[in-house]
């Protein structure tokens, strides 16, 4: 028999009052949604951080919950926090590359302005560039980042 | 008095036994880090993760719950979730740049070696290449996301 209760009230083995808080937010055809914030948050935990937003925040904040939820079980020791270490890098490398890659390109217009330049000249300049541009990214890769008092 | 209790023992007024699992990892002298994990997940449930894992690993568990809690005090919405997304917007960015100065590069080396092609020619050849490698950035950037189940 389909008592029409939320995930949240199944699971608890309560009545899903009209107003309830979970049962916009948990349907009943996702129990494994609100099983997964409940297993890493409370549901009561849950409930008040629901019920102390605008309504029209609360189903963005019920998704990100259940997304760090999510991410602390496949992940107990980091969380979240391993997807973030993981974009980090992922944002320095990409930044390291384009650095290489804009001092490619400066060496690349002055030879094209100076054909008659050296080799040597020519690695020369890559590579001073090529230590700046690298500083910079240094500079600006970590100053930054929400993360630096973690790390 | 200092009882020598840890910053968890003393919020929730018990005594701090010989083999606390909040101890090591809640010192006295930073109540602010129990309070902000017992706020979002809640005592037990910080107790319960940490307790499931080896000894050697609960400190970095400790840290990640405490980032991840002051990012859902400081940000209740979208908590560790919203600096997730920020950091692929920048690596969306920067792959973006880098995209279109690796397509730079190509057309500058490719007028080294033909120096007779015409401008037109050249902003053609800029433009294809660019499309190629904004077509790869955009193909890799957002198909491997952990988050685009979420999104």
């Amino acid at each position: 028999m389909n008592s029409g209760r939320c995930a949240a009230c199944r699971y608890l083995r309560r009545r899903c009052a009209p107003d309830c808080i979970f049962s916009p937010y948990f349907p009943s055809n996702n129990p494994q949604r609100f099983v997964s914030v409940h297993r890493i948050y409370g549901a009561s935990n849950v409930g008040k951080l629901l019920q102390q937003l605008p309504t029209h925040l609360r189903a963005e904040a019920a998704d990100s919950l259940y997304f760090e939820a999510q991410c602390r079980v496949e992940d107990p020791i980091y969380g979240c926090v391993g997807l973030v270490f993981l974009l980090q890098q992922q944002i320095h490398d990409a930044e390291s590359q384009l650095a290489k890659t804009l001092a490619e390109v400066a060496v690349l217009k002055s030879h094209a302005k100076h054909p008659q330049a050296q080799q040597f000249e020519a690695e020369s300049d890559f590579n001073n560039l090529l230590q700046k541009q690298l500083d910079n990214v240094a500079n600006l890769s970590f100053s930054n980042q929400a993360t630096s008092g973690f790390m």
